[in-house]
């Protein structure tokens, strides 16, 4: 069984030293992770510029680390730093959630969504905190997990978006809960600023819009104390709205 | 009609300078571009540093250049530049097509999709060619096409993704098919050089897998010399996988 470990936080982040020690008893585990953090990076790819790697050891595990994105990461491990092809990919353990119309920028989804291109299974697992993470109530049920996708496999061209909800104990997360992806959508805001030589920029913040979604929506899920795990494919056509496209009556006049 | 232009090649390319003189008279026209090519940069986002922004004038349009992805630029057009929400985004014209998987990493793409998220309509344009277009064939179609879009609307939630064959003359392109995504995908290789300090870098080239697909996928209709138009949305859940996934027994042990 070989693994391999990608995240959008960075070789260096937490979360991926976490998911390490979580699962190395699991199979032969590769590590090839972009040497900073790359959030919101979606599925960008390096084409315009060349990609450093380095060998790394972060004193839990030796990996690759690459001044790239993390579907460059899945990329390069596939063709040239792995031998042979992973049985299974692992993207994370993010920290923020993965919810929503979050699932479109995530770079830790993007990571996962490179091994499903190239039919290899794969679970993107974030952690719905950007600070404080409490890790205990989290890694055995990632173990378990992974030992389940091991076991059982995926369906082809699926990933499993996983986010977790941080408790400070196991008694508060009720259960898993199989979801549907939601819109929820960030509401940005931009600081405007002058540079020292009078020229103006921005910088973009936000936060997450709140919006009333059906239980079994990704973010009502976590809201609840559900970890939410929702399958995610990428064929984007909107089937629903193919007639009603016909009906514009686009044609093409020589 | 506030119609607002982006696209991943930059403020420079020659794609967005023919969209803007084909269709000034439908509108009052807002261009907001990167500053340079940011192709492949999917829905990629600036979160971790600043983004500087400048006045240009390309003798056909002024516009803002922003030192950012094309999902940037519309982000910071909606909510800073632009008084007003535009009633219409366009994104393009890219050169190369945005077909199958391509439209995951298509900077293209993810303009059109910020302005989806925000419920306004949107178009993706993309020219089949890297180099040599030739534009005499295609302006005229997309001049219909947003005059279209304007008279009757798009549905909620969707964009238009518009792949344009590169013919001679327009005698050789069919018709319009309306399409479905397709699951193409690139073969990536890895340029392995070592750096003036001998380091490892590596340099990412591809080339698009053939793959034979049915007549109404995207990739299969512009090779046939048709306009493929195909509505996207962006709920990536597998739901044909929802049962399939529930079977797994994914559980939480406290």
């Amino acid at each position: 069984m070989k693994i391999l470990l990608v995240n959008d936080d960075g070789i260096l982040a937490p979360g991926i030293q976490k998911l390490y020690e979580t699962i190395k008893g699991l199979g032969d585990i590769t590590v090839v992770a972009p040497d900073g953090e790359r959030s919101a990076v979606s599925h960008a790819l390096t084409l315009d510029k060349p990609m450093p790697i380095r060998q790394v050891d972060t004193g839990i595990f030796q990996g690759t680390a690459v001044m790239g994105t993390p579907a460059d990461c899945v990329k390069l491990a596939l063709a040239e730093i792995m031998s042979g092809t992973p049985d299974l990919v692992l993207s994370g353990i993010n920290l923020g959630c993965n919810t929503g119309l979050n699932v479109v920028y995530s770079g830790t989804v993007g990571g996962a969504a490179e091994a499903v291109f190239n039919d290899i299974p794969a679970v993107a697992l974030s952690l719905d905190t950007y600070t404080d993470p409490n890790w205990e109530p989290v890694l055995p049920f990632v173990y378990d997990l992974v030992k389940t996708v091991i076991e059982k496999g995926l369906p082809q061209g699926v990933l499993l978006n996983v986010n977790i909800p941080n408790v400070k104990n196991a008694e508060e997360i009720k259960d898993v809960l199989i979801t549907e992806q939601g819109m929820a959508h960030w509401q940005e805001k931009f600081d405007k600023r002058i540079d020292p030589k009078g020229r103006t920029y921005y910088w973009m913040t936000g936060k997450k819009r709140e919006r009333k979604e059906a239980e079994t929506i990704d973010d009502t899920a976590i809201k609840n104390n559900y970890i939410s795990v929702t399958p995610v494919q990428f064929n984007l056509t909107a089937h629903d709205k193919l007639e009603q496209i016909k009906e514009l009556g686009l044609n093409y006049k020589k």
